[in-house]
């Protein structure tokens, strides 16, 4: 039995969305409202003492906690099919890439760090899109310089089959897509992230096809 | 033969240094100087696109990036002594504890987020220093309240011997140290540090013992 404490529109629950989904796993999901401060409430503490979205918790085990070590454990735990290369050199590029989004990029443009712009500098709201843009695209954009030093007749990332490298910049262009910015510098990233929306447990798992997400409309 | 490009304050740097250091390992530093904007030349862009440090160079091998992903490297092509515990469970908490600090802490006070603060959003040294203060010692309490969940009998974050959560934190506490916080309210975190600073490599890896740092006074 697993449980996955999320949010629909959170990137790092999104990313341990898609591990299980590409690892044929299923986890109820418990909606934690970031909006509303509930990650603040006693009882989500008691789960994840730092207040942020994912948790996972396993049977009755201790939640885990950051979407990478959720999602290695993950891939430890069930190794078909894997999501990191065999070889250790490669293992680290794949980790670097996946890292440059989920350490350098994404903690940027969370909530806590959003309302602490607005309410403890008096960021207004055009000035706060304007550093969810800049980091967003200046983490996209290292991918990018990343991807072009190496061979472009993959798939994805690395290879022809999705790692967490893909997972970690699937979830910040789904970021992009929520804010509506320009990803047109990011030629190489926004093909590799095509080529991961063909994978139904990358299309499935995004933001807006989750229960609270704004209903889209058809066209 | 090993290559790391870092800096003498860098604490994502710091880390690969210590790790390097308890595996007996030795490798040329060559320092980038983000203060005079090094890491945006020509030739560093050639080996870091992100233009972020560390990189680091093993052989004629390609650089290797991102501090987690070079830590976990040189732990898996050189197990001994192993920076993370042998069970999947305990990996698990053991990187999320190090990227509660790499992922969800430090990247934002790094030298290109404390430029926009000033640049862009014109926020003064006070104001930028409260930002730093901040999200420095959120880091540090929400690994205080992870520890508190569990034993308190062990030297380091995770059993007796360190690991990649006692080198973030301790890496953590050196930044604190450098902008003199107050580290009164995390005294889990610095009765670990102080078993860190017993260990020869952590010692002798902080940033005030490189090359470079300003000398500090006697007493």
């Amino acid at each position: 039995m697993m449980k996955l404490y999320g949010y629909w529109r959170s990137l790092a629950t999104c990313r341990v969305r898609i591990a299980l989904a590409l690892k044929n796993l299923s986890a109820e999901e418990v909606s934690i409202d970031l909006m509303q401060g509930a990650q603040h409430g006693e009882l989500y503490g008691s789960i994840n003492p730092q207040a942020v979205v994912p948790s996972l918790i396993i049977d009755d085990g201790p939640p885990l906690f950051q979407s990478l070590a959720i999602i290695e454990y993950i891939d430890e735990t069930h190794p078909e099919p894997p999501l990191l290369p065999g070889d250790a050199r490669n293992r680290a590029r794949v980790r670097g890439l996946a890292q440059i989004i989920a350490a350098d990029t994404h903690p940027l443009i969370v909530p806590r760090v959003r309302g602490y712009l607005e309410n403890v500098l008096q960021v207004d709201e055009a000035g706060r899109n304007r550093w969810i843009e800049h980091w967003t695209m200046q983490g996209l954009q290292s991918v990018e310089a990343h991807l072009h030093k190496e061979s472009e007749d993959h798939r994805f990332c690395h290879g022809d089959t999705p790692t967490i490298a893909d997972i970690c910049l699937a979830s910040q262009v789904f970021g992009a897509q929520l804010f509506k910015f320009d990803t047109s510098s990011v030629p190489r990233v926004m093909q590799i992230f095509r080529e991961c929306m063909k994978v139904p447990a990358f299309e499935r798992s995004q933001p807006l096809k989750q229960p609270g997400a704004p209903v889209q409309s058809a066209h």
